[in-house]
């Protein structure tokens, strides 16, 4: 036996027991006659002691060791003279009469500490030392201790956990699939699932009614900086339901998600249509932990020949509440910010309400003393007040300002870590039209059922159709969304027509689904949520990238593994594939 | 509101109820002025009655609807004058009110009956149909009440799931990857892994200490009846323990699943080692759930002159109990399913010891009564047994009785499927000589650690060296295996020397882990579990198949969704591939 204990469990009740660790060497000090060791493992630090009065030949043994060897010790547990209150077994240490170096390390290329030396670079490719550091390793636990707790609360109002297969079809439909050659099918590939969305659907056909699964999905896409190839979805399904019982049911897994693992309680998440979360926070993903909602002032402002303004299709402003006090200098950096290209608007323009009751602004020019009042009424502003206009196009503006909101929000540190502001954004548009391709695109996927009552604009303003279709929200991060599904093939058919599939694309495609549609499918709807990105919004993180636990880079390339690399030509010959001349 | 119970919880505790439920019509009967109809869910079956006399039009619409329509009705629930005691909710029907088709169904291709009129082809095609018959939903369902009590069992005692990434590196080790082939590395591929072997030992590497995942596996092999291209496995991993502790801690598991979804106790299971297994079984799975163990008569049965056996390697025996009464047609019988190639043997011996004590044998010319008599002495064969006695090369000749002793095990009913008889084998050998590629392959894989005993072995006699490995078997199938793991460089180089890998090649397949020994590597154990199979044995069944939702057929394709398939042209450009000419 190599341990009786690990390194996290000791302390004052277990005083005078002979005792076993095993663990690594987190530090090591010599005090004169003294040598205290650290001892580290999953479960905490101990304090070794070896005293060179009393064994002079293995305190200098401990002398000689480093940093991360793996060494087992026997020893008794005895009361510290001074304890250590900030870590649970700080009221006592060992004092060692054996010790074994089970294995030797050389130095690590970064500290294994909480704030660690190591660069990104270098933690990734030596990633099973920085799994070692308890930020790193607490996001595991967490991620662990969550994924434990959504499979029993669904499993106990009986959602069943069906594993969909990897190896499927390729479909040009939506993002970039990776594909897999088949050795026994010449010349024919798999595809890498970028949801199960279909198998889903097909499991509520075979009526399993209540599904779900924690899934890999793969997109191959080009990775912006939070993006992984692989991620992890919870993915679900369910049969016989409005879209108020969905929601109603992943309200309450996420509810008690927050409840069970961050003891943080919820009433019931608000929900906000697509239109006015468009409206009022320029952006589908509103972050609720602050307000400085969007106030259409484009009514009030025209007229004044302010050329710009005249000329918008909107205006539209946020009130950051106290904010008078701003310098030139902090409203200058602002403007910059909001006409960085990822931004993308042309200028900005501030009305300052001073403290004194009298307003000043960049366009006074244009606008009186009275003019300026007018709008600060409507946009609810009291003297210390700044208010920041921008306009343009309407989406162009929304956009610009849904960012600016976001920075103030940042700048006035409303944007707590903490604080969780969780929201139900429902009725999206169904369709989207893309400009460059000239066609409609699914806002959601093509499995989407439009609202009832806007099935016959299908027709006649196919962008005017809203869908069943919803997104959870927290602090500005999608976490999931979902909807209410076709199920029935003539709807399906008109949808798939709409999306610019002809008849046999839509049969070649998606046939099996269309098929089993007319075998007596029940109505069904269902909802997934992005995993790696629920385990960072619940620890108040922006990156995924440290919950999972070998990630690649924004190459796509695993650099501890070095992963991709280049196969045998007998490999490629056995799948009747060869490689392009391949661009230097 | 599409319901308010399901189709399987209705009782007399409702009586009087107003209810809505939602399902598909099982079956319709029309007796005269009555019709019922069974209408089914994932619950069960709650029976609906409609009367002429009391409510004509509903009852003609009734009438009309078909098979497999999926309806919503609304009615009373009332005792029924005839009960149904094989359902739990026979005891009522349901008087219909209201009566909604919310999808219609073409006539089902097979029937939904647990004894269905549909062939193997027909159902996988319509898997989806298939999965509503109550043999393949409860095998999904008894799937998933397996998975939810793996994860808390492990999650009780401090197991961590830690998903390892699916997009990795191709090693020529081993059977055959499926490659993805890489569009942001061009040239390179990636391998979907055949298990998170060396990702699990890096999680040792980083203090994960205790480490599970249930996950799907990849292997490009030419399928065999009852094996999948994709496939879950049950991956554990361990540190600072010996296999005592793994052991122990997987015997618990096993024991606690037999006992929460099947209610079966177990004592401790009983090991045997990897030699015995094959001295007693001819087999390293033996199905102990009966006995007819090998006797070893080579000694006895030499020197009388009969050349097939004094020619013989060796010469083993099973004693078959109260088998005298075969006739010489059952014997016949049993000759020739030896000699069939997939046994390969040349002939069989049979030794008949008669009611009366008189012995008679096919080789009767060479030996004598008394000969016999000792044969069967050493065979602890009495009056009334058959004795079957095969030759030739030992390896050879262990694996023909082995088939032989199954067979006789299934003619004489001693394999029965609700019984349940697991064992641990120990002890493997480390290498496997290929006669073939004339080189040493590893047993068990390259990271497995030797007998510490044995180690001296490995310059001398490679072939002789035990290995720390263990499989568990239950009533003749492997349901996992694992092994103590090698954790320092050196040895893990002399394995690698010995597999006849050159220092380079280790380096560049496995430079990752090899380098990560050097960082501080614990001592580390672990086991991986073929879960389809657990389900499988689990419930009796010797096909893994119908545990699968959607399983690939014996040439790797998807019949449902028809996958494999071509994809476009640009998609292989972007990828940077071509095919090559395919064979017709």
């Amino acid at each position: 036996m190599l341990r009786t204990h690990t390194c996290g469990v000791l302390n004052l009740s277990h005083l005078h027991e002979k005792v076993k660790l095993s663990g690594w060497i987190q530090r090591s000090r010599d005090l004169g006659g003294m040598t205290f060791i650290d001892l580290r493992d999953r479960y905490g630090i101990t304090q070794l002691v070896f005293n060179m009065e009393v064994n002079a030949e293995l305190c200098e043994k401990a002398r000689k060791m480093g940093r991360e060897w793996v060494i087992q010790i026997e020893g008794m547990v005895t009361e510290r003279s001074s304890k250590n209150k900030n870590i649970p077994s700080g009221d006592i240490e060992i004092v060692v009469d054996v010790i074994n170096v089970l294995n030797k390390a050389k130095t690590p290329p970064f500290t294994i500490e909480d704030h660690t030396d190591g660069g990104e670079e270098l933690r990734m490719k030596y990633r099973y030392l920085d799994l070692r550091r308890n930020p790193v390793k607490n996001n595991l636990i967490f991620r662990h201790k969550l994924s434990i707790e959504i499979r029993n609360y669904l499993n106990d109002i009986d959602f069943l956990e069906i594993e969909t297969p990897f190896l499927i079809k390729s479909t040009p439909e939506g993002a970039r699939d990776f594909i897999v050659p088949s050795r026994m099918n010449p010349g024919q590939f798999y595809a890498l699932p970028q949801s199960p969305q279909t198998f889903k659907q097909l499991l509520m056909v075979s009526g399993m009614d209540r599904y779900f699964q924690i899934v890999r999905c793969f997109r191959d896409e080009d990775l912006r900086a939070d993006r992984q190839p692989e991620f992890t979805q919870i993915d679900c399904e369910m049969a016989f339901v409005d879209q108020k019982e969905i929601l109603d049911t992943f309200e309450g897994l996420i509810k008690h998600l927050f409840k069970k693992v961050k003891n943080i309680e919820f009433d019931s998440i608000p929900q906000m249509t697509y239109a006015d979360a468009m409206r009022l926070y320029g952006n589908d993903k509103p972050d609720l932990r602050f307000g400085m909602t969007f106030v259409d002032v484009t009514n009030i402002v025209k007229g004044k020949d302010f050329k710009i303004f005249d000329d918008a299709e909107a205006i539209l402003g946020i009130n950051a509440k106290n904010c008078a006090s701003y310098t030139r200098k902090q409203i200058d950096a602002l403007t910059d910010f909001v006409k960085r290209p990822q931004v993308g608007a042309s200028g900005m323009v501030y009305i300052r309400y001073n403290e004194d009751g009298t307003l000043k602004s960049s366009v006074d020019k244009f606008y009186t003393e009275e003019d300026l009042k007018n709008i600060a009424m409507a946009m609810e502003a009291n003297p210390g007040d700044l208010m920041l206009l921008l306009s343009g196009k309407l989406e162009k503006t929304q956009k610009a300002l849904s960012e600016l909101r976001l920075e103030m929000g940042n700048q006035l540190e409303l944007r707590n870590p903490s604080e969780f502001a969780p929201l139900w954004v429902i009725d999206f548009p169904l369709l989207e039209w893309d400009e460059e391709t000239h066609r409609f695109y699914a806002k959601h996927h093509p499995f989407t059922a439009p609202k009832p009552e806007d099935v016959e604009l299908m027709s006649s303003n196919p962008a005017a159709v809203r869908a069943n279709a919803y997104d959870l929200v927290i602090n500005g991060s999608e976490i999931g969304g979902g909807s209410i599904r076709i199920f029935e093939k003539e709807m399906q058919n008109q949808n798939f027509k709409l999306l610019g599939f002809s008849a046999e694309e839509a049969q070649a495609q998606f046939g099996f689904l269309l098929n089993a549609f007319e075998y007596g499918a029940p109505p069904h709807a269902g909802i997934a949520f992005g995993f790696d990105r629920l385990c960072a919004v619940m620890s108040g993180v922006e990156s995924i990238r440290d919950f999972i636990a070998f990630p690649k880079n924004n190459n796509g390339r695993d650099v501890m593994i070095d992963a991709p690399s280049e196969v045998a030509d007998n490999q490629l010959d056995e799948l009747f594939i060869k490689l392009n001349e391949i661009p230097q």
